[in-house]
């Protein structure tokens, strides 16, 4: 951020009084512009055995495997998000059950809020930001190539859920990939 | 938003290439300024039988009883930022035991997250956003001059989980205050 999006002046990186962080703040006109974390949403599309993923079209990580997951827009709750992106990225239309699993990211700002989802029906497809969506098996997981490491994460604990039966919500952590 | 943040110029409302949303782009640089909705994360601070809340010494509801409550910031996790906000407004450290409730607001775009703390002492004050702090009975939670209905939505579940003995993740949307 170099300029004031109200009034276009310069602004410069200072701590507001009463505050404790540095913030854009503009020069002239003294607007404070917080930056805040980003909601990613994303679903656990479910169909009998099976489980939704899709392939990547679109940068970062274009090729690998990731369950539909993407920004949480202005005006809808997180549940609507959630069925939004698996409807735009696998065509596939979802009735929201439970959520699994909330992930701060802080190395990036992000948190994740991942759904479990029934599909209302077993049709699905490659939406615009895809190159395909495969319904696969928990035992067919295509580990080695998955986008992030919170999509290795979330469906880690699924399966592991899945096996077991019993579903726990998990929270936690997730950490940059170890390059 | 009038400028890009990014080079000064104008922006205007339109839906970029391959997008569904009206979103503001620089007619300049061409820039996609992307707004989401924000966190807030909040704790619900237990101490013995008593729950800790503060009364707000800001707009808006300046006067009225929250839970701690406030804006994620950049680089933390969820939890942290609950401890956070706890420290910063009732002086109180916790640790954070549990996910308790995620609540939309799609009518302001924010995504509550409140989680259940256990305070490391029986030390608590007024931070600089409160203008008191007070440990509550669950039988004597100032229901009256609650600040927002989020907090009154959480705190009506959480007394009856309490005093059921079992608490459930809550998930949900809130709407606004009736006029």
């Amino acid at each position: 951020m170099k300029f004031c999006s109200d009034c276009g002046s310069p602004v410069s990186r200072r701590i507001p009084p009463g505050d404790l962080l540095l913030r854009f703040v503009c020069d002239t006109c003294q607007t404070i512009h917080y930056q805040n974390p980003k909601v990613v949403v994303g679903c656990l599309p479910e169909w009998d055995d099976g489980l939704l993923l899709c392939r990547r079209a679109i940068d970062p990580r274009i090729g690998f495997w990731t369950f539909p997951a993407g920004f949480m827009e202005q005006g809808e709750s997180a549940e609507q998000a959630a069925a939004r992106e698996t409807l735009e990225e696998a065509q596939a239309e979802v009735e929201i059950t439970s959520l699994y699993a909330v992930f701060s990211l802080p190395h990036i700002s992000q948190v994740y809020m991942i759904f479990r989802g029934t599909m209302r029906s077993a049709d699905y497809g490659a939406g615009n930001e895809s190159l395909e969506a495969h319904l696969f098996h928990p035992t067919a997981i295509p580990w080695e190539t998955l986008a992030f490491p919170v999509i290795v994460e979330a469906l880690r604990r699924y399966v592991n859920d899945k096996s077991r039966g019993v579903f726990d919500l998990h929270v936690g952590t997730v950490a940059p990939r170890k390059v």
